[in-house]
């Protein structure tokens, strides 16, 4: 399976363990983005997936692509150019200390992206997927554009695409709303990731329980086939429970409750989910068993430090299974 | 707001995470001291907090120094001379293995402190609180005559005075017992953090509640106002509970209960109580919210590597108002 | 006391804390076998504990004979030779996501041993336990040999003998079934421990519960005094509870059951419960205490890095006796 | 002494040891920027010395603070608000491989102070001397603003100002000149630290020597009483020889050649020689004495990791008097 | 340029900084092999690098060939199967102390090797490089077979080949003589890089010079163009000085002398040497030149930690053209 | 051969590379004193080696011991009771920086040790060496008295007695002066290792060269066979110039110079000297291969972390036959 990516990556630094920033000394680095973290765990999974981005031509820059590539990603449609590299700074909480992030991402090398960069045509022919998220549309003009262009590509190619429809009140700087932006980026997704309070804000498409929010997004974006969604409930920063769910427009399919203590590592959780389901979606001919997939993987997600998701189909597969043991393996 | 504590600052050495001392390769610093965490959270919180102490006049105590003013005390009237830097070296249990403290802060240069180091008039006037604790007349004839200026000098210029009245019987190894030094310290006092067994213990004041035994303290020192003082179930050395609660001689205001787990560094919480109540005192008129402030700042402390607290204010007035779900912060 | 052990003793190497393989860049050594975890537990409880084994003629085979001394192990037995090191790599689970362990011990310096490696006569002349597992026989039949050897000469010498008849199958390469060594390695011993299912498979001894089962063993091999099991509930990788049991032939001594959380190191909990048993049969007239200080010597080895448990005689007495609430001590 | 600097503090983020920036896992942090050197050295040195910068109102401009004020500095003039940290990632190398700077300073919220932000009047009352460079007209308009007012208050309040007129062509991009900017701001300077090529580069003003250079630029800018540079020769990255020179209008007083090796950290050397100096003018009446000391504190400050020199006033005169021996201090 | 390499990659491990074995609580990881670093070297230079080896199919197996494309190297063509990971353990020394390295590569998966795992055809076809040394064929006879067969292919199709003919004697434990094996791999190589006495010693070719032994192997094997050799003088483990020779059957071309202080990493210096010469050779029509990035590029990987060299080919080219300043590049 | 020393082990802490103490967040752990060096290196040459010193009964007191275990040294002999644990802080530095230690040993375990803790008679039977220096006898009346007894029995027993008669003058703070005291000790030994001044100011002995001195101090005390000494050139604190010399009341035997750079750790490299000559008097019948060996073991000190020589033979002989290539050993 062929899978394409398109998204930001920045360049995460956290205090060691639970410092807070002020007691910090080093920073540890990860890499991360919503999108490229799909891309990652579908690498992982034994997927063929390349991610589209554009870094800063610089030591950073490369530094980036290299830690794609080291976890399998195809690194080849990525492009190098002015700009800085897009940072965020998390925190890393504990019990009922929250974990916060500063976000440090202006105009970045991604944000100076324009649709000239990006030959859709040849990166997209024979993928068998493609998934964008509302950050990306979020940060300039310039993503925005080269954005649509690849859904428009997509649909043209026959490629089915998924979108996470998240929305962050803080990004949308460059003078455009996402109720402006997103409707007609939505209309060429196959699969999208939202809640019904989202499906409102954004598109003005209300229902007054996620199936029937879904149904009434399947019938605003015909193209739509699938609508899913998580829920977390946060006990504390240590302990969270977490479900996922699947419309089809027929039934929702419901995964199993995942209670999850300890929390190592909480970022790029949705991201594992969605990579779950997109696996599960191209593997199986089985829709529960594709959202106990992505709800496993989203579960397991939090015991990984960094963004990515590097649980093992198998170790993903033995959680969906209900097994939570965890015993050793020798 | 413009507060001041006197007492030992002392080099906190650790192993690495919950290794052993006889595994350790290195040990993590931190300084703390009962009096000085308090003095670092009142300055997180944005009051003017200066410490009094004498360090060692090498390089240890001008490290001591400059960490407490990295954490915001003013540290001007700190003074410098021969003795050396007080340790104490910390192994961080976990489960049901305790931590363990093995203390070195015999002869330090704060136990060779004379009444004459410090000019108690200049530091108190124009200043909103003192506090000390029993930990400091317990170490040498000096500290304890120093403190005893301190606290008349406060009373004369009109300072509320605080005191943990902290007991530990392996210090006090200078010739003076206890219930010798402590009535006439406490005799000064506006509040005082202590329990029912320890009124007994050190000035014979019996009651057969909290409540009772903080009405008969207030008898036998006039001066109080309040008495407080934190209950903690040790369930593991990863899950404690804890709340606490204020008399203020009509009635008792009682925190809200906080489930702790996991615990990251139990040591300094007292001490984060009292500088949050100490803080919603001064801030608030309003004793419930004074002692949730305080019951919430112990339990995030918690949380947090070291001896002293680095909530802000947010964070505790969340927890106080009751959300523990460590919702993760962009 | 003086207590002989003989096995095999790994360099572990684990990424650090819960990362992955793929995520380390630098490994965290310890030294550990499941023979030798059992002497540095008893050199830790202060009995005079020397360890047998063979090591590679290196600076490596040096800095694992190194470890055990530092630790209070006797190693003047240790033999020096040709062969590598044998070595474990061990990652480290969290909560839903399961420990793995890749080991890497094929043709090492001790599955090159042979009987004139040792003079067990010496060795075990006036030692009071001599412990060894079934790992051993399954390296090489040079290990079996020495083996067979070293038990018969603690029979001929009056040394009581235990064995953890632990099987592993992805061992056992050199050619020969368990079935076909473990028979008569077991004749000589005291103690064993095992589960009915594997006195079944090795030995075809039945019995329908653990009593029964023991009882057939003591039948099959007369020299059995005590036969012991421990039982593990693996909630989660970082949650597990424990209990143990010891059957004298008479009765059956159950220990409290252990609910275990967080898991620090669950590695050598075995070994640690096997040591602590040992302890208490050597130490105590009262094989309920015994068995209790085994299973909470064990429950602490959780909390502790690393193979071998560090754990003292009071901290495993506090426990033993029910109290888990790790309070800091000072 | 009471000193006063003005610019911008960045976060400095370096791979351990000599990594390249691909390798690392982690970035050590340190604090700093040119004119922050210089006062952090001349605190460390006794003197009062607080520093005037504007840092983004979140915990990691409130950390930076934080390491000015463990080092000595006092932040009651630094200003919170929007914008971002001025960042610059730093690779260090090694013999013959230079190390390498990577900035990220654009837009930072130093680069939006404006002169309102500040209250020069009551900032420079008192002081003993004002420090620049330039760099910070470098940055933005209103930090070229600001600026200025700061020279013209200390020039009416008749404190010496000292210049380090450091020229860097990737800065100024808001739309100035260094040669529209630089004389006004260089008008008002007692000491300028600089080259001949920069002087006639920046002011047009031409000499064939250092020393008639610098009577040029006294010719031009009638305050000026001391022009000053230091000679580097790098021959390699782990070995550089220094020197430097002061011109007082009558004679050059050369100090001594350092030959430094090895090199620990580079950065912030010359800050280190202009604190150096500044502390010499200021504390003695010998123009060879203050030149030496500048040059041995930068010599020094090559041990040093950081940007800041936290060499002694007692180690840079034993380097000053010519004993290079660093033998063992006990 | 497409560029092939073949052989193993092992697994390093060295203690931090310059600690012994015996001192080490962790050990630094890095991946590498002779032609492996050749090859990581040409994809960091820009071309596009595959390496062909055998890794062990689990999570280490997998980390090494992440490591490997995390530095820009195709591992498409890399099998997995059975085996361990190849390991080497290396102590870094410093000055008269030497570094020291424990192999642990015996029975790897690499040394498994047999010639269906390999399609050469495919993989050489349009490549315009392949690289081999006389590590590999003295690992096992599947080894030796497998890189045989590669040379053949390379011959037919045209591609150059080059060979490292390094010999160790402690490998060659699988009942062949290098003088067996070597000739018949040499006949197929353009340049080959060894001494005068290897030259003897496995094939009988004498020559009093290096001018005299190249021209003497390029008649027993007429197919080489190129003979090249390093000179090392080891001062001290922490100072080298090194040089490099080319003759290509007229001329013998000489580096510059390269005085190599401090050194930083030793390891893969040989193999930096190969690829830029390599890069050299592809790159620029001038043999001077090329041996001249070649000693550079190999004097520039003493300052990287690690086997592989990722020096930039601007930072080679200031070398090789004789600045040695190492200065600051902002 | 069988070595006893005797003497204090402290705690070193030292920051992480050459970090200031004001900078450090952690400090790495070594532990050292002077005889208990020489003890380590005596028995990585392969001697049986004890040591014999007092403790503190507590975890970190445990911890010492197991380090002087771990590098082979025999612990039967050392004593546990009150009084704390002798540290030192060691900020390392580098180039012109100095070293600089801060000594925090007063009212140790060690110093409280009185002759009845010590049963010389049963621990200098069949001993082949015992060795002292002149700190002991500066730490207490009763570490004083304890030597003493230790002497005279080592004399009693024909064991021949080393001292290295270092004066640290702020010692000495319990009443007597060193004239008082070393004059006994001094009798009854066999070698001294001082200078001419030190000669001159404990005993009065007075000589113009080395030579002399010796011979004078054979004079005085007739027991003495050997007078050795060390001439150190500090260059640099990473670059030092080393030598030694033997005197036997005929001849001075002269080492080779060492010229040694880079200076890893310089503290006990006089302690690894003795040790290598102790070896050599007891090994080699060579005087001059003695001194050889001992300053070759010094030379090699200065490149391994920590306070103990853990080069070994081959290495020392490497170096003391002239080869300081420092090639690397496969």
């Amino acid at each position: 399976m062929k899978i394409i990516t398109f998204g930001e990556v920045m360049l995460r630094l956290s205090p060691p363990g639970v410092e807070r920033f002020t007691q910090a000394d080093s920073l540890t680095m990860h890499f991360g983005g919503t999108e490229a973290n799909v891309c990652v765990s579908l690498a992982q999974f034994g997927f063929q997936a390349a991610h589209v981005t554009r870094f800063p031509d610089h030591a950073l820059g490369k530094a980036a692509a290299g830690y794609l590539r080291k976890y399998g990603v195809d690194t080849q449609y990525v492009r190098y150019g002015d700009g800085r590299l897009g940072l965020y700074f998390l925190e890393t909480g504990a019990g009922s200390r929250a974990s916060q992030i500063i976000y440090d991402r202006v105009d970045s090398a991604f944000a100076r992206i324009i649709p000239s960069d990006i030959d859709w045509e040849s990166i997209l022919r024979g993928a068998d997927w493609f998934h964008w998220t509302g950050i990306t549309p979020a940060l300039s003009q310039g993503a925005a554009d080269c954005l649509l262009a690849g859904i428009q590509t997509a649909n043209r190619l026959g490629v089915p695409v998924s979108a996470d429809i998240v929305y962050r009140s803080n990004l949308w700087q460059y003078g455009r709303r996402p109720q402006d932006i997103m409707p007609a980026l939505t209309e060429g997704c196959t699969l999208v990731l939202g809640s019904k309070g989202l499906f409102s804000d954004l598109y003005n498409v209300v229902g007054s329980t996620f199936q029937e929010a879904g149904r009434a997004m399947m019938k605003r974006f015909p193209n739509i086939r699938y609508v899913t969604d998580t829920k977390r409930v946060s006990v504390t920063a240590s302990h969270n429970q977490l479900s996922a769910k699947l419309f089809d427009g027929h039934s929702v399919y419901k995964s199993r409750l995942h209670d999850i203590r300890p929390i190592t590592d909480r970022i790029g959780t949705g991201d594992a989910y969605v990579a779950g389901l997109i696996y599960g979606l191209l593997t199986f001919n089985d829709l529960q068993r594709a959202v106990e997939f992505g709800a496993a993987a989203s579960a397991l997600k939090h015991t990984i430090p960094g963004d990515v998701n590097l649980a093992t189909i198998a170790e993903v597969e033995t959680l969906a299974s209900g097994d939570t043991s965890g015993k050793l393996k020798r």
